[in-house]
């Protein structure tokens, strides 16, 4: 894969984390491309197909309005012509008024390269079941 | 996409499934590609990263002997050169001695396309919580 590819890819799975965590529609559609055969699945959710659907699920999400962190750690970035898959672990954190919670999620993340930019094409996130030590704590001191 | 090829990927796709059905390690392993690079996430597990690892899931999951049946439903297919990406919705029903549970999971499976053979490179399923209605039965009647 050529470096820059690679790091233009990563640069675009990057700025959907971005878009996630700003909870702006509009960002989430700037990073996505507006294809009738997009798909998406959100943990716990099934398959949706379409970028009106795709848009119409993330503009529910963000409905609530809660500040969310989300970065993606274990990043790997394969690419084979216009076409990038991208994994990562999605680690997420939802802030309430008083609380948070923190949860992991599996990511298969695909980019089609189009007129020198990647746009998403494909999101599957899914969560992983956490171990947590007795120690932790889910609320702020 | 070269209806030849769809074809070729949809049946590769099939093959998977009747692996899965088989529980045989052996039907597993013609389905993948062999490289250190290949990924899976099974239903509530985390991302496993090369085909070592990937095959030893499928031993610990093929452990336990149980009877599968895995039909796909609700298969898009879609191809750019040697790579093609294909979701579907997997209906799976594990029998026990006098019961059966039903699932289903969403599922993103992408194959290479090499020496005329598409071999699986990505597998992502997560489960997709099932509504059962009141009259609905676990039970063979």
């Amino acid at each position: 894969m050529h470096p820059e590819d690679r790091i233009n890819v990563e640069e675009a799975n990057n700025e959907f984390y971005r878009a996630l965590e700003s909870g702006k529609l509009e960002l989430m559609e700037s990073v996505w491309a507006h294809e009738e055969w997009v798909k998406c699945v959100h943990p716990g959710w099934g398959l949706i197909t379409g970028w009106q659907r795709v848009k119409d699920s993330w503009a529910r999400i963000f409905e609530s309005g809660q500040k969310m962190r989300a970065s993606p750690t274990e990043v790997t970035v394969r690419e084979l012509g216009d076409l990038a898959w991208v994994t990562c672990t999605e680690n997420i954190t939802v802030f309430s008024e008083e609380n948070f919670d923190t949860a992991q999620a599996a990511a298969t993340n695909l980019f089609l390269k189009r007129d020198e930019r990647w746009l998403m094409i494909h999101h599957h996130a899914s969560a992983i079941p956490m171990i947590v030590s007795e120690d932790a704590t889910d609320t702020i001191q």
